[in-house]
């Protein structure tokens, strides 16, 4: 019987002390107002308990964390069929990189970089027909939790500042991988990042990756076959360039977000989401690695 | 005595005869209300002289051949301070490739690139007052010619298609190198670029490079200096990825546009245009670059 | 209970029928001394028990796949520290690519990729008293069969037709990240290459990163840790650029070589291994690749 | 009538008084044998005067300059067959980089990146009867100088240390783009740039680019139209990722080398070499392009 609790206190004790907590992502105004010593986790056994400490129920913007989410809707909608537009190989590269793109005529190499989250943003504005409202209630459904919803003040401040986005959705119109319009894309792709979870929220939103693609509510929403392919490409391209260096140190599959998220899982075991706001050089939470490190070593628990 | 109408005709005669005459482009619809068998030289001399062939007086859409104009006209009114935003190396890639913007963090390689031409257009929206009149009277102004216009339905078409380069100017904006909105530098852009003139009008407008600087009515419009400088650009980065080719098998400095217009010049002697819009598969003039390869030969003249 | 012996067959039985088996690679004579027909599976479960069918005793050159072993002695007598001379990331490439190992300065992206093999090679060359006679020693006592040996011809081929490995050698040396010989480096590497197995030898072989680090004669080998995070690479770098395919259609850790032969594993419950010399576009036996997916099918066994 | 002299002068004064003179290259021991304050120039006009200042007949090691020369004789051998193995771009790269080796599948940008003069070596290996003596024997001839020696010192040197150049000719051989052995290919290439020659050997040995192909001799040992094609490679690829800044600021045809020479013609005037031995951080003569560029400013004198 594992000491789930003294495991997470034992990694606060231990993040508290910490003097680096990494920096705060500053490329949207509104993303920098919350406080560097902000931290929290919660844990979601698939048998149904729960553990958490420190901030674990204060919401924060998950950003990318929400690319995996828009994945998940736009499988269950299409099907194998958006893989003609997208592929599943990591890039090894710094997630706003467009050369790769261009090498390789408008095909993403995967869904959380960000061309090809904007691709499945275009499969989910053609397919739904209230995009952000129908995304937003996916999300709520499969978490059992209608109090989430968009920050609409960071949307708007991406939008604002998106620059980098925009070049990537015109990239890909350019190679005739975008069928709707560029703003219609981005309104909807900046309001997915902007949605604001808690650690609770986020471990129960991922629970269906963890319970072979049935929700928390215990109703289908992926085959078990999507849910494993899913886990397949967190391992391999959850992480930007440390993807492979977050499976050798944690292996588990995850994804990150610059709101300083990660939410992690082990199939058929559990859910682990951290949050802390101070970002590594290479743009993932610094103690959520650190966090989710200790707690694969103290737990020994890993799919590897 | 150079011959230099015997020269003409006798290419002529030469291009006439070619079977394979490239392909129109047709990335933007406009374009391709061209008859492929259209044909112009013109050869205009420092001396005064003027000499021709062919179409030589149809206007046509002069495409990149206008970043030159927009280059010298930057030059004139900002001075060396526009190479703290862009550098003049060949590039060694085709004109859309934004890998290298992205690698060098939004520096472009030259002015001649798409995004190098589109940071001038920034440069001039910041300082001409009407952008798009000032730089029409500017360049009516070197070519002594009020005919000239823009192609309006030509500049909606690039607008509504020209989805690489909204790629380049928010990459750039998103690199902090561009300081205006990205649709007011781009509607300046589509319009320079969307300048029709004839063979005539461009050996007029290039007069000033071949002349110290001082345009066909004798007045300074670039130091000595400016000029002598452009045409280095020119000769570097005027074609592409087919610079080197160009300058191995002619020898001059010169610029292309995809509308099958190259204009080439040799200091203190002439400039000679060429209009065919068939492009080669490096999306220069097919039989232009034939043309050009014959004029050096026959009138043994070049730079080198 | 899972019946592992007619999944075998039934994937046997599916396979014989495949029309299109692949190409056999030809890029050194003596690996094209194989009949496209040949096709065998070994399964091996950490519980003991075996199961096999076709040609699961013909040796094959396991090529790639030493890379595996010759990480797991490097890292068992060097601990951590070779962590300095490279990565653990995808690199999202062909195999032989050296412009990433320029960009990144002679750190290859991870021991996997050629370069990240040869600075294995070059550890081992250091470590290792007699390396070749060591390794092959290495391999046999896991294993338990001292039976296992070099294909010498093999290895005489591939130094002489080993250019590119010569070209990474040496780009290496010139960034200081080789520290022998480039001779004596290849040498060494291409005899660990040119090692030949059966696909029971391989089962045995890799039956300690299924064991935590334990070997078939339950001696430890390598740290629990060790094990995992060699799983971790097999399973984010272990296909060249079809890694994130093989997670996303298998899921599960493992190794690839130009000769036909695949091992793949479940931590604490199997490791299998196929041979079948015919490859895919990307250099991974074709029907090898197949034979796994529809093994994870029909076992309903991965990581994720 | 220029006063060649004066201005020779005034550049000696001013380019004295310079504080910083740049980096002897130290990438080999032997290169780093000479004083940072050695400076010297020799002025060669087609018209048979010279004009020096400084240390002008002091021999130095000529390095990548020597790449024009093989170039020469290489098109003097096997004509336009040469273009089928390598190309005519500029590299917008440093000169060492593979990476465009092996995106262009072993055909090098042009003869003047190290790929491609190794490419011209294999070429003269295959071609001459004894290469080194050879090669020796045509730079004695064109230059009229018997005193002009290899320096087998700085060969041996180069040779244990040019890991960087054996990757790049493995790459190519990889590419069947290289006939001979690697190391016969080598030993002529490291032989080749340790020639050691003064500025006024130098200058003799490039008339032949200035005076349409016939040396001081007045011997024709290059068509016209092959001088003028090196000429125009000197332009467009002399300078490494500085050709462009070379075009920009001084606007000859030229050539630098890592011992700090520079060589650069007017064709039908002159022939000007420079020699100073500290490098800017592009690996081209600090004080050697401030000299040309003062030279052209003050002569007013380039091809544009």
């Amino acid at each position: 019987m594992i000491e789930y609790q003294n495991i997470l206190d034992s990694i606060n004790q231990s993040v508290i002390k910490e003097q680096n907590k990494g920096t705060i992502a500053s490329y949207i105004p509104e993303l920098t107002n919350v406080d560097i010593n902000d931290f929290g986790i919660h844990l979601q056994l698939v048998s149904g308990e729960q553990f958490s400490v420190g901030n674990s129920h204060q919401p924060f913007s998950i950003q990318s964390i929400s690319k995996v989410l828009s994945l998940a809707l736009a499988m269950s909608q299409v099907g194998t069929a958006i893989w003609e537009r997208l592929d599943v190989e990591p890039s090894g590269n710094p997630f706003n990189h467009l050369s790769l793109l261009e090498l390789e005529e408008g095909i993403p190499r995967n869904p959380f970089i960000n061309s090809g989250a904007i691709v499945i943003a275009d499969i989910l504005v053609s397919n739904l027909k209230n995009p952000k409202a129908d995304f937003l209630n996916y999300v709520r459904d499969i978490t059992g939790d209608n109090s989430i919803d968009y920050n609409y003040k960071v949307a708007q401040s991406e939008k604002e500042t998106g620059f980098n986005n925009y070049a990537a959705a015109n990239l890909l119109k350019s190679f005739n991988n975008l069928h709707n319009d560029v703003e219609d894309v981005l309104d909807f792709y900046f309001h997915q990042c902007a949605l604001e979870m808690t650690c609770q929220q986020l471990s129960k939103a991922f629970f269906l990756f963890a319970n072979k693609g049935n929700c928390l509510a215990n109703k289908a929403r992926l085959t078990k076959s999507q849910a494993k392919r899913i886990n397949a490409i967190m391992l391999t391209c959850g992480f930007y360039d440390e993807a492979g260096e977050f499976a050798f140190e944690v292996g588990l599959p995850g994804k990150s977000g610059v709101g300083g998220g990660i939410v992690a899982l082990l199939p058929n075991q559990f859910v682990i989401s951290v949050w802390s706001p101070g970002l590594n050089e290479r743009g993932n939470s610094k103690l959520g690695m650190q966090a989710l490190e200790q707690f694969t070593t103290l737990a020994n628990q890993s799919i590897f």
